[in-house]
């Protein structure tokens, strides 16, 4: 595995003075994703859960749709970690490269939609289960103790102060799985790929907090993953909260202290 | 154009209790970019300066390398503000949609680079001009206003407390342009785009201060540009310090208060 942190020489200046130092920064690098030897995608991501990362994302993209789907998913050779080759069960579409378009910074699906109403109406032909028929139901204490629980297991943030990440918790607040990656959906693909392989798809009656803001990729994901209540440090935009609206998801924003803001669903949020 | 900012119902949580009111949220829409009427690629993106988004984007892909190379650059039709049809020159190579594999969250144009060496290679490549060889000075005081400076005039953030900005300013510390965008790459090439429109590039003697963490995508923006100084509030990863380093880029990160850290290029950060 690829080291998630790194050293780089860094001079510091502050009131005291220019000096010399060495500073821990996170890793990123590209991980090419091939289908059965074929390259498909090359996504910016920190080394580690790279098997999961991928599941995750083609998950999400809708080209698998269980880990009956992948025979095997592994780094190509020993020499090159960054690149990681899936191979697909007879049954399954080789998805075509050229067909899907896939788009730069969207990680959506929304690729050749161009228009709201469309991307609607794929992504909720997507989604595979009825989220809104969910009825878990959250606290409000619970929700606003979770930025510091998921803080409090971003081992890289620690380290390198800039990583985002995601954390899935169950409806008692308990950490099932905390990713961190420089980039927030690659953090929310490697939480659902890796509870992809542990067979705990759908992730019904849990809660994902994100460390940042939302916006329609990290909705469209967890949508996808089944997961009913999605909750955030920071601000939403208006696609996802119109997107969140639209499935029945719970979309809670600027988590802080014990203030928030409940966007979508908010039938889930009990306040004793 | 469309609209920045909307408005959504949101449930307000807190201590005194619960209340439904309106929020301001920032809004987040894909634009389909078509080159001679064929669809190219689909971003997400926030509503404004698309024409500007659209030609900085091709500009930092190395689709375009002036604004000599289109011809025309508009949204497709008055019903559909979410299609932009840009028209080349005839001179100018359409890209291949499939060859070109544009990726999923990168935005880079590292497609089908699979290792660290060949990224690094194709952008020194790419990178028109030799930014090392610009010899701008910026002072510590100047570095520690730019903050504050770019957090004035971000009108969309005051409004929504949750979106991306990037700041053009020259080394007096005079601002050139600011552009906002849930996106933090769409900023860089709206900002790019524009320049480009008024023959204001390469962007020599310029500084372009990011409102958050710095990746490789920036950069490589930022390069492409010929931009000599690139600052951030939040940190870099590996890969955009690395690559800052081999074009001969001043990236400086952490800028809050008084302090900042410098990760390539110190020689152009003075201390009076």
């Amino acid at each position: 595995m690829g080291r998630v942190t790194d050293r780089r020489r860094v001079e510091r200046i502050n009131e005291g003075g220019r000096s010399f130092r060495p500073d821990t920064l996170i890793v990123e690098e590209p991980l090419e994703i091939q289908i059965n030897g074929e390259p498909l995608t090359v996504t910016m991501r920190t080394p580690g859960d790279d098997v999961d990362l991928a599941l995750g994302w083609l998950y999400a993209e809708g080209i698998i749709s269980s880990y009956e789907d992948v025979i095997t998913a592994k780094h190509c050779t020993d020499s090159d970690l960054n690149v990681l080759d899936v191979r697909l069960a007879p049954h399954v579409p080789v998805p075509d490269r050229a067909g899907r378009g896939f788009t730069v910074s969207s990680a959506c699906g929304a690729c050749g939609t161009s228009s709201l109403e469309a991307l609607r109406e794929v992504t909720a032909k997507a989604v595979r289960w009825r989220i809104g028929d969910d009825d878990v139901e959250v606290g409000v204490d619970l929700l606003a103790a979770l930025p510091d629980r998921l803080r409090a297991s971003q081992r890289a943030f620690a380290r390198t102060g800039g990583v985002h990440a995601a954390g899935l918790f169950d409806a008692s607040g308990t950490e099932v799985a905390v990713r961190e990656d420089v980039g927030r959906h690659n953090a929310v693909d490697k939480i659902v790929g890796g509870r992809l392989r542990d067979g705990g798809v759908p992730l019904t009656g849990h809660v994902l907090m994100a460390s940042g803001r939302v916006g329609y990729e990290i909705v469209q994901k967890a949508a996808m993953a089944g997961i009913p209540v999605l909750a955030a440090v920071s601000a939403p935009s208006t696609l996802a909260v119109d997107l969140a609206a639209d499935l029945g998801m719970t979309l809670v924003g600027f988590v802080r202290g014990s203030s928030m803001n409940v966007y979508s669903g908010s039938a889930r949020v009990s306040s004793s």
